[in-house]
C-alpha cells in the first residue's frame, strides 16, 4: 500500500504547543500536545516538541510519510522561519526556530503567525471558504489577528502583518504593562489573562459577592471564570463583558482598515459564546462608521480550538509544493 | 494629427475640487479647480463642476480625447460609484456621484476613495514605484488613507476599505465630536481642522503670548499656524507637535495591521515637513511593537499636493480599460 502524505502543522501557544498530523484534504489522523509553558530553554523545547511528534508518528505506523512542518507562533515570521520578542511565550528574544528545528529533520519546516494560520485554516476548512475579505482574532494567552484581503493571507514587508494585539487600546502612561515592554495593548485586556485583569479590576472596585473571590490571580483561568458568569456571578460576568467591549471597540478600528466582509472569533475565550460575543458585537456597532454599520459578520470560528491553526499550519506545508 | 487620449482625474476635497487632464504616462496637460464648499446641493455643483472641466477642455483645444472621468472622493465607492456620508463634504447621505455626473456625459465614471487615488498615483507615478506594501496618509480637511498590499490597492468587502481617520484616538464620551456623528476620531485631532481645535485648546491652556490670539475659529487656517511656528510662535508649535503626536501614535497601530514597508503623508498638513515629521515619527517609533522598530519609513509624498489623487484618479481610467 502507498504511504499516506501527511504534514505536521504545529501551533506554538503560550500554555500549549499543539501538534497534529494532517492529510491534503485536511483530515486530522492524529494528534497531541506539550507544555510549552513547561520550558524555558527554546532547545529543549524543540528536541521534546521533535521527540513528541516522532512519538505520536510512531503510533500511526508505517504508512504515513511526513512531507514536512508548518509551524504558527506568536509574532512568527515566514520570511526568516524565526519567532521574535513574542510576548507570550517563555523564550525571548530572535528565536531562530527553522533553523533549531532542523538540526532534527532536513524537511522544510515553515513558521508563520499562529493567528495567520488560523486564518489560512478557517479559509481553507472553516467558516470562510468562499470569502475574500476576512479577518481571523484569535483569543488565547495573546490575541493574535490574521488578515486575508483579495483571498490571500497578508504577510506584510517584513512578514510580521496582523500583530493587532499589540495596538493601543488607548494613549497615555496610566495602562496596564504588556508583555512586550509597552503599556495599554489590546491583549491586555482582550486575552484570557486580560479577563483575569479586568476580573481582579472589577473585583477590587466592587463589593459585590463573587465565588471568585477565594482564588488568587494564579489560580484563576478563563474556564473558571466563564463557569461563574453561567452561574450568575455578577463579577464574572462583568469581566466578560468589560472585554467584549474593549474588543468590539477595537474591532470597529479594524474594520476600518481593510473592510473585511466577516471577522472570526476563534480559541478559548471565543467558547464562552454570547458572554463575550454580545458585548463585542454591540460596541463595534456602536463605534462603526456609518457605512459600515450592519454589514460585518462577527462570526465564530467553524474549526475547533485545537484544529484552526494546526489545519492552517499545516496548510502552508502543501501550498509551498504546488505552484500559485 | 490624431488626438491625444486623455483621462480626467476628479479630486474632490472639502474645501476645493481640483481637475486635471492627464495623458497615460502621467502627463498633466490642463488643471483647475472650484471651491466645493461653495455648494450645497449635489447635482448644481456636478454640474458646475462638469462646465468648468468642459471649459478647461476647450481652452485644450480640439486635439484632446476624453476617455473617461476617474473621481477621487471621501467615502468613494468604487463598487457603486457613489459617495457614502462624507463628513467633510457639504453634500450629505448616499449621493449617486457616477448617476448624477452621467446625466452629462456618457463617459465612463469611476469613483474611488480619494486616499485610494492618491495612494494609485503614488504607486505609479510617485514615491512608492517599485513598493508593494505601503500606505497613503492624506492630510487635509480630513484625515484619509489608502492601503496597497502586495501591489494592488485594498478596497475591501463592500469598497470602503482604507477610512482610518475614523478609528478612535481613544474610547470614552469626553472627546472631540467628529462630523462622522462620532467622537474623537483620528481626523478630529490629525487634519487641517483638528490641528486649529488643538491650537485653540492650547491657546485656552496656556498663558503664553501667540500673534493667533487675535484671529477666531473661522479665519484661521493650518498654513497660518504654519508660518506663526516657523516664527518661533510658541503656541502655534506646541499645536502642531500635538497632531504630529497623535499621527505618529496611530501610525503604530496602522502598522500592526499590515506592515507596510513605508507610510506616506500627503495634503496640507504635511508641507509643515519637521513641524509634522519629527514629532509623527518620535511618537510612531515609541509605541511601535519592537518587531516593528526602524524598519518603516516615513516619507512625504513626492507628488504635489495639486495631483497625486488627481493622477490617481484619472489612473482609474486607463486601469479599467486595461486586461488585469
Amino acid at each position: 500500500m502507498a504511504k499516506k502524505d501527511v504534514a505536521v502543522g504545529i501551533d506554538i501557544g503560550g500554555t500549549n504547543t499543539v501538534f497534529g498530523f494532517v492529510e491534503r484534504d485536511g483530515k486530522i489522523l492524529a494528534d497531541d500536545s506539550i507544555k510549552t509553558a513547561h520550558y524555558e530553554e527554546v532547545e529543549v523545547y524543540i528536541a521534546a516538541l521533535y521527540e513528541k511528534i516522532m512519538v505520536t508518528a510512531h503510533k500511526l505506523g508505517n504508512d504515513v510519510n511526513i512531507i514536512g512542518f508548518g509551524v504558527g507562533a506568536p509574532m512568527g515570521n515566514i520570511n526568516k522561519g524565526t519567532i521574535e520578542h513574542a510576548a507570550d511565550l517563555p523564550f525571548k528574544g530572535v528565536i531562530p526556530f527553522a533553523e533549531i528545528f532542523n538540526r532534527h529533520t532536513d524537511l522544510p519546516v515553515i513558521v508563520t503567525n499562529d493567528a495567520n494560520a488560523a486564518a489560512v485554516g478557517e479559509m481553507i476548512y472553516g467558516g470562510a471558504r468562499g470569502m475574500k475579505n476576512f479577518v481571523v482574532i484569535t483569543l488565547g494567552t495573546g490575541l493574535g489577528s490574521g488578515f486575508v484581503i483579495d483571498g490571500k493571507l497578508v504577510y506584510g514587508h517584513d512578514g510580521f502583518a496582523g500583530e493587532i494585539g499589540h495596538t493601543a487600546i488607548r494613549p497615555g502612561p496610566s495602562n496596564r504593562d504588556c508583555g512586550c515592554g509597552r503599556k495599554g495593548c489590546l491583549e491586555t485586556y482582550v486575552s484570557a489573562t486580560g479577563l483575569k485583569r479586568s476580573l481582579l479590576k472589577i473585583m477590587a472596585d466592587s463589593l459585590q459577592p463573587s465565588e471568585l473571590r477565594k482564588y488568587s490571580f494564579e489560580e484563576l483561568d478563563s474556564k473558571m471564570i466563564h463557569d461563574a458568569a453561567l452561574n450568575g456571578d455578577y463579577i464574572a460576568k462583568r469581566a466578560f463583558t468589560h472585554t467584549g467591549r474593549m474588543l468590539g471597540f477595537k474591532l470597529a478600528d479594524v474594520v476600518a482598515h481593510t473592510n473585511p466582509e466577516a471577522i472570526f472569533l476563534f480559541g478559548g475565550l471565543a467558547l464562552a459564546k454570547d458572554l463575550i460575543f454580545e458585548p463585542a458585537k454591540e460596541y463595534m456597532e456602536e463605534n462603526l462608521l456609518s457605512i459600515y454599520k450592519g454589514k460585518v459578520k462577527l462570526l465564530a470560528s467553524e474549526l475547533s480550538t485545537q484544529n484552526a491553526a494546526v489545519l492552517g499550519a499545516s496548510s502552508l506545508v502543501w501550498s509551498s509544493r504546488e505552484p500559485n
